[in-house]
């Protein structure tokens, strides 16, 4: 009998001194769910149709001398930048066929550098520096040029949203859905991505294969984190086919 | 016999009820901190350089139990989080020896999602999500604590600026320097960096082991690509021993 009780006691206190919030936990999970929905932790997938071309906007993010041509001596140029131009002109025609406005975002700075982000302004001196207005720097690469119908957004941060008329822009043409293409990607690329995002914008899509950065590396493991927070990042081939 | 017995078990299987966290931690506060140290406000005394503590604050990110701990069995855990905590209370510790406002920012949702991103706003139906207002996932991770004197700022996007009164507050008080911890690398702390290096925040300091991610590898490719635009990204010793 004295036996029989100490078992019980002992059972009882086991069972006590676990955590019942946990037991409690798992024996739900393991007993009554049998078929576990799987824990969902990606981004929720973005439809795949229907193409709105009427509602998507093309952003060519600084493809700008300064950044792209070596021979500028600029230190602002972006080693991956030049390899990609071909792809970057050949979204821009995609994009025209299709009817998406094509928005040519640059920087243009002046030439005392008092509107460039304080940790780059030591390159401004003796009225120089990179992607100066009116400058060669600040001109697009060759290859690519705004058309009538296209709009110029000029830039003085990485993000193409920062302190300019985009969002007001692309809400006053009903614009839900952005492709993203140039340079570069940890920088301007991303924060223009990662603000859009914020705004809510349906569809962010940015063209792997149409942006650059320093390193291959740099490039891929921001183009991980876009991917992350629900970002579609086709290749030009893949965006080429599909309809979003 | 049998009496004493089960009056023992008795005793025995109400000490093992308790929540033996909460019983421990009040014990340890009844018994063993006899004298808490009062808060000292005056800024610490000057090293070689000129550290302004009082144009500095203390940005502490989504230290809250939906990203932290993994027994809330949140989407928005973050693997990295739960390691930091005692690195991020001792930021906190050093800053308030320092005099360096605190700023809390939290994520606070509704529970329809409605005023969280697109790409989350799956995570939230019947009345429950991630981080929900007045929700447990919403507090403070236990360790960390809300004085008087700090401030708390939510805000339901990325970056502690987005559509958040941040920057006024900053400018306000006449802060020009952060320091920045917290959760998650990628997103938060990254979106919050890059807005206040494009707010021209004259030194934005990241402590490198007091901000954590997934992995370790989205960690640190984060961190060079916020080395690359300026930002300072200290060791907790060394932000310890330095004066910025």
């Amino acid at each position: 009998m004295t036996a029989h009780l100490a078992l019980v006691t002992a059972l009882l206190i086991l069972l006590l001194s676990f955590d019942k919030r946990s037991l409690f936990q798992y024996l739900k999970n393991k007993i009554f769910i049998r078929n576990p929905e799987p824990r969902r932790v990606d981004p929720a997938p973005m439809e795949s149709t229907p193409c709105k071309w009427d509602e998507t906007a093309l952003l060519v993010i600084d493809m700008q001398n300064d950044f792209v041509l070596p021979e500028m001596g600029s230190p602002m140029l972006v080693a991956g930048a030049k390899a990609i131009v071909p792809s970057v002109a050949k979204v821009v025609s995609l994009a025209r066929e299709r009817g998406i406005l094509v928005i040519w975002v640059v920087r243009e700075h002046d030439p005392s550098g008092r509107d460039a982000e304080l940790f780059r302004r030591h390159h401004y001196s003796n009225g120089k520096g990179p992607t100066m207005k009116e400058a060669k720097g600040a001109e697009l690469v060759e290859g690519l040029k705004i058309r009538e119908g296209d709009y110029k957004l000029v830039k003085t941060r990485f993000s193409a949203f920062f302190n300019t008329n985009l969002d007001a822009l692309l809400k006053a043409t009903r614009i839900k859905r952005l492709v993203i293409v140039g340079v570069q990607t940890p920088n301007c690329i991303r924060q223009t991505v990662f603000d859009a995002v914020a705004l809510d914008y349906e569809h962010v899509t940015v063209i792997v294969d149409a942006t650059a950065a320093a390193t291959p590396e740099i490039h891929s493991s921001n183009i991980r984190d876009m991917k992350n927070v629900g970002v579609a990042t086709p290749t030009l081939q893949e965006w080429t086919c599909t309809a979003t």
